[in-house]
């Protein structure tokens, strides 16, 4: 039996990151990027009037000014600032050399003159104070979010190298089982695994294709056939009786590298590997199945698209005690503002905590006091 | 200038859920849930097996067991437990009335026969221990996660009334912006928030169409003829010069609800209301922008979403001193395993932090010291 630390290293050690790939910008969205894009020129490229004012020379101290012209944002024209003469100037407008831009609360115009009941303020972004030419601007290893995005458009970078797509293939088994849209006969019940893996790859934009099988190992083995980045199975992934995913996964040249971890819910997961293909064996248990695919089929998709490897762990207070077990719990919690707080459940089948959890705390095993700081993981 | 609480309060108790439509439960990731959704049934709708083992009769004391036959998940069959005999059971069967279940792990099995080393313990999941028919499983307002979607699965909700997407306009203004595939001339620079809008549009799951234009009042009129939930307008926010933002809206029937708010980055935003329609003119300053976007825009999307229309806020400690202003601050930030690193701005045309910032601090007029708490949003 591993820990969940010793699946961790085994994950980020021998999992490799899939080929990078030009991609549209839309595209990225979600992906890891995998260059460092840096400052094509500084940034800003020339100096910006930073407010909607006037422009004058710096060092003149003239009492009033005549308003002899206009810069406009966008103006690409050479403008000269001599004295005694202003110049109209918009926010984002290219400040001329050795200007000084005196906003507009600060102005008082009459007849074509203006005058300046302030003066020495300064309102101009100067070329380069963002970032200088050459200066790393989105590093290697970002998962690409919306304000990324914008920052390597705002330098051209409308093609970034992201990691391809992964492709996964996911098989639910289980005699019990059928569909969410059928109704279950005696003893039988709903494929939620199904819903939960198909709704988990969307939002971290992978490619999915999805089958559903018995408990019967030929079925198995015929559903998997062929190659992708990632096979996971739900179900059978218990040692006894007719579970057979770790019997079927050797069977098709997997070396199976874990059987079992010292996490509740979810003991029993198989992590086997054929090259580079990767398979999980989840347990079928809903709650134990939600575990497995967070704590550490996530993981495993971060190194494959070139990401740390490791989970994104944050700490807060949990709001009432936490119970432990001989095994570390990774707890179904609701964050709130004021901190996590524990869902109930009653066994690794039970399900209703997934309505609201949105995070999941690392128990250790001696438990958690109420207001006790803990490690947790966010989910969607 | 209104604060950004009484934006707040003006857009929760103004905006309106839009309709609420059955959708299928893969397009509802991401939406949010228009109803209570219960438990038709029991859950467990049955007495299952939480192991692999044998089930015999609860009160049945005799010291050797006969092996007679098999429950396996799924199986339908009405199964009788008789004094002296056992049946194997596999994890997730339903448990015959008075049956107790002995995990494998404490049976010695012997030609036909089965001795336990160990009675007793409760290895059966209950009808209804998760849920009672007429639970409430997943409450209106829940935004509809993998999890949750998954819940709804199971208990045959493949149907779930979730708000109906809401449809945006985007229109960036400015003279001196270009698109991000062209290279600017002097005096320009590349639209960023067009590509920002349109990679937060994707993760919100929102409709959305994109226009750009000049500074030129009749062209943002004939841009933004039509119907839509949101109009957003890029620029042309402030008041001077030739920012014409409020009043073309104002032309267009939008009553002008706000023009300037206490907030830093991001003082310039118009909020306007056409019956149900809403508008907001967002500072071009890319900082300002994104700012704009997670405090104010998201907050009125919630609330048409039906969802509680107020922002999530969280807690963490700020790992650096951060400086106050007159206006209240939303402070990018990367937010990480011990507290919220501050990240560097020089000012609101800034855009270098988005690279890494997943957060927004709200920082007081007095400043935040370095290990004091601060309330903050997480941006995508």
């Amino acid at each position: 039996m591993k820990t969940v630390d010793e699946v961790w290293e085994l994950l980020r050690w021998e999992i490799s990151a899939r080929q990078a790939v030009e991609t549209d910008l839309a595209d990225a969205l979600g992906g890891v990027l995998r260059e460092d894009v840096r400052a094509p020129e500084d940034q800003p490229a020339f100096d910006r009037s930073a407010v909607d004012g006037f422009v004058v020379g710096a060092g003149d101290s003239s009492e009033v000014f005549c308003i002899v012209g206009e810069i406009r944002a966008g103006d690409g024209r050479r403008h000269e600032l001599t004295a005694g003469h202003a110049l109209r100037i918009s926010t984002g407008a290219a400040v001329p050399a050795a200007g000084e831009v005196i906003m507009l609360e600060d102005a008082a115009e009459s007849e074509g003159m203006v005058r300046f009941s302030r003066r020495g303020r300064d309102h101009v972004r100067r070329r380069g104070e963002d970032a200088r030419a050459g200066d790393v601007l989105v590093a290697e290893g970002t998962r690409l979010g919306p304000g990324a995005i914008a920052l390597l458009a705002s330098v051209g970078c409308i093609r970034p190298k992201v990691t391809r797509g992964i492709d996964i293939l996911h098989v639910a088994t289980g005699n019990e089982i059928v569909a969410a849209d059928a109704n279950p006969g005696p003893g039988q019940i709903r494929d939620s695994n199904s819903p939960l893996v198909a709704a988990w790859a969307r939002t971290k934009r992978m490619r999915l294709e999805q089958k559903r099988v018995g408990e019967d190992a030929e079925a198995l083995r015929h559903a998997i056939e062929g190659r992708r980045d990632v096979l996971l199975v739900s179900g059978g992934a218990s040692v006894g009786g007719h579970d057979c995913t770790a019997e079927v996964l050797d069977a098709a040249g997997f070396e199976i590298l874990v059987t079992k971890v010292a996490v509740r819910p979810g003991k029993p997961l198989i992590v086997g590997r054929r090259g580079e293909e990767w398979a999980f064996g989840l347990p079928g248990n809903p709650l134990s199945h939600f575990v497995c695919l967070h704590v550490f089929v996530d993981v495993a998709l971060t190194a494959m698209q070139g990401g740390s490897g490791a989970p994104a762990m944050f700490r807060g207070p949990v709001l009432a005690d936490v119970n432990g077990n001989p095994r570390e719990t990774w707890w179904p919690a609701s964050e709130e503002t004021t901190g996590l707080r524990p869902l109930r459940w009653a066994s690794s089948g039970d399900m209703t905590a997934l309505g609201t959890a949105n995070a999941l705390v690392r128990v250790p095993v001696s438990g958690l006091a109420a207001g006790r700081e803990a490690e947790f993981i966010r989910v969607t």
